[in-house]
């Protein structure tokens, strides 16, 4: 990733690409009274892509998305989300309400609410209570700002367990031309890959074509979201979807040849990335943020097969709650992977320390393992011996607050 | 399974069977001062049939009974298992403590170590304390004994983090003559199958030929442990080992198509069934039991996979600690699970309450859904209304006390 030739932006929302407004407000979906509409809208129509969950219980919103990203990828104006209520599993009227939302804030903002994607996320079986949709949406459209305190609003407005927004923007230079790719996503739970479990908008005032557009969602979403889990559950809502106003003035992108392909795919990846770290750093309960890197592989599929299968484990992920540096637990979970390893090949290291080489465990200096499992951020590594491919997972471990979180979710 | 024509014997053992003697000792492997070394011991010998780990990581015990179970199929002794230290990713030093074992244990009792068994659970990569387990051997061959005490002692002696013995004995009739089929198995983490995570010994004084032994046991274990999950990590030491003395006088089953095989096997099936059970029961922190039905499949597999894949979310498994009827989770993990499904064909029970019903939410009774839930054993069902096969997956719930145990370990 050419990061060098991108520029974070202090302070960032999905309003730093020009051309987009947000709000986010309040409507009763959740009983706190915290923030729970977002509204995100293009005056000018936007290219657009989407990925979906590969779940086969798609919920209302997947399905709606689905017919109207297509059918307008090449002028979609915005997006409508709401937290506290998945919309999922609630057949026949789910599909009503998610199309009468997107009208309902259509004839609103003065476009056909055909060109507007929907999203939800909270409990899977309830239906959306269409009265407080509809008001909310109504504040939401008159209260609609690009500053950056109005993404801002948006990105608070679609949290569910997340305990802070995941927001980021990054500036690149295109010939003569500055342009912005910005996006928020929610975690927390239900998280992972294929593609990604999870809600995120990501804008940019790039001019794309449909075609490229799609392609570069599809590689970020496989640098990124693909390589992150919580706890193994993939969502019925997952959904990211790429708006391009255009508005930059750097040249369009119109096919994967074009001159700005790479770099914008570069800039996209980054947010991507930097997004699925920042929802693992926030995972339902987490206290430790882990890294793992499988490397020595035959191929990139394997090496990634090897590292989730790690970043699964209930049994690594409650060893590096408790500190403990119970380095047999990475092993046995690689070794059930499901991709053949021959142990006598294997290195694995804590950190910067090697615990296991090549088939025999090497004396743990417990004190240098506690230091490491000390800090927030676990590194461990994994080389299969193999080949040459490595792919970095990233997930977080799992404490007695990730209980807490998910045993009375619904009340 | 005909377990009309099984009787089980109350307060059963290893030793139920004829021509087993067992022993459970202390050798200082656990810092508790708890058994921790088992020897099962038939002076006559065995036909032997066994199944292990599918990990890449295979523990020594496992790289060591792979061979003298091929080997010695119709002449094998018995099994040493110590509990506290699992002998895996412990290379060449590993195997030879695993040889040192079986032939310590064989010199004492006058058989070569060659047919003997080990096996070994605990903390993976540390190295037996051979000093230890030499002084335990010595201890258990001279308190072995052929009463029931013996056997609940070596029950209690492979135990880890399971919080009581696992045994089963069942009696049956095969001509004039009775026989027996007992077992006993330890949890209560790194427990998923493929095949089953645990160490299982399976006695029989039925006269079995080594091929219909080993069928016998492939189709139990895949309708027993290979159905049920605790955490979904599957461990690096699992074997389940199966000793026939033959002592019962019962006519010999020489192939799958002796009069007696589908008795045998029903016999056996029964016993590794009640014993995955119990294992789930006893899973670490368990707080409910709970049965996935899944009904109306194409194929057992399919069934199988849905199952086991509700079986082994953490969400669900959560809300079910938090006596939360969040069924949403239970479609959830369905539509993940890699199974084509329709929702609109699918259909819902928590216990014998429809929940959902081809693709839309019915009326949650919240009252009931309470009761239900208050029980040690929840039921969950899933009809996807597809075909006409079906399976029954086994899990746990995902409790603070899960957490605990595996968050010190090592310590």
């Amino acid at each position: 990733m050419s990061s060098d030739r991108l520029e974070v932006i202090v302070d960032g929302s999905i309003t730093s690409a020009r051309g987009f407004r947000a709000a986010g407000v309040a409507c009763g979906l959740k009983k706190t009274g915290a923030l729970d509409l977002a509204l995100v809208y293009s005056p000018g129509p936007c290219t657009a892509a989407a990925m979906y969950t590969t779940n086969s219980f798609q919920a209302a919103p997947v399905l709606y998305d689905r017919e109207v990203v297509a059918r307008h990828a090449a002028a979609l104006h915005g997006v409508v989300i709401n937290s506290g209520c998945a919309n999922a599993c609630t057949g026949a009227r789910g599909l009503q309400d998610a199309a009468a939302t997107a009208a309902e804030a259509g004839r609103l903002l003065g476009v056909s609410g055909e060109q507007l994607a929907v999203m939800s996320t909270g409990v899977i079986g309830a239906y959306l209570p269409m009265d407080k949709i509809r008001a909310g949406i109504a504040t939401a459209v008159e209260g609609l700002g690009e500053d950056v305190a109005h993404g801002h609003a948006a990105a608070h407005a679609i949290m569910t367990t997340d305990t802070r927004p995941k927001e980021i923007a990054v500036r690149a230079r295109l010939g003569d031309h500055e342009f912005v790719v910005a996006g928020m996503v929610k975690g927390a739970g239900m998280i992972s890959p294929n593609m990604a479990t999870l809600l995120c908008v990501l804008t940019t005032d790039a001019a794309l074509a449909p075609a490229p557009a799609a392609q570069a969602l599809r590689e970020a979403v496989e640098a990124g979201f693909n390589l992150i889990t919580v706890d193994g559950d993939t969502s019925t809502n997952d959904t990211a979807l790429l708006l391009a106003s255009g508005e930059s003035g750097a040249e369009r992108i119109t096919s994967v040849d074009s001159a700005g392909y790479a770099l914008f795919r570069d800039a996209l990846t980054h947010v991507v990335v930097e997004l699925a770290k920042e929802m693992v750093r926030d995972g339902e309960g987490a206290s430790h943020f882990v890294a793992i890197r499988v490397s020595g592989a035959r191929s990139r599929a394997e090496a990634k097969q090897v590292a989730m299968s790690v970043a699964k484990s209930p049994l690594v992920k409650t060893a590096v709650y408790g500190r403990d540096a119970n380095w047999g637990r990475v092993a046995c979970a690689a070794g059930y992977s499901g991709v053949a390893i021959d142990p006598q090949k294997v290195t694995l290291w804590l950190g910067d320390m090697e615990v296991f080489r090549h088939g025999e465990p090497l004396p743990l200096d417990e004190g240098r393992a506690a230091a490491l499992l000390a800090e927030a951020d676990v590194a461990i590594r994994i080389d299969l011996g193999q080949g040459a491919e490595e792919v970095t997972a990233w997930t977080c471990d799992l404490t007695h607050a990730y209980v807490d979180v998910n045993a009375h979710y619904r009340s």
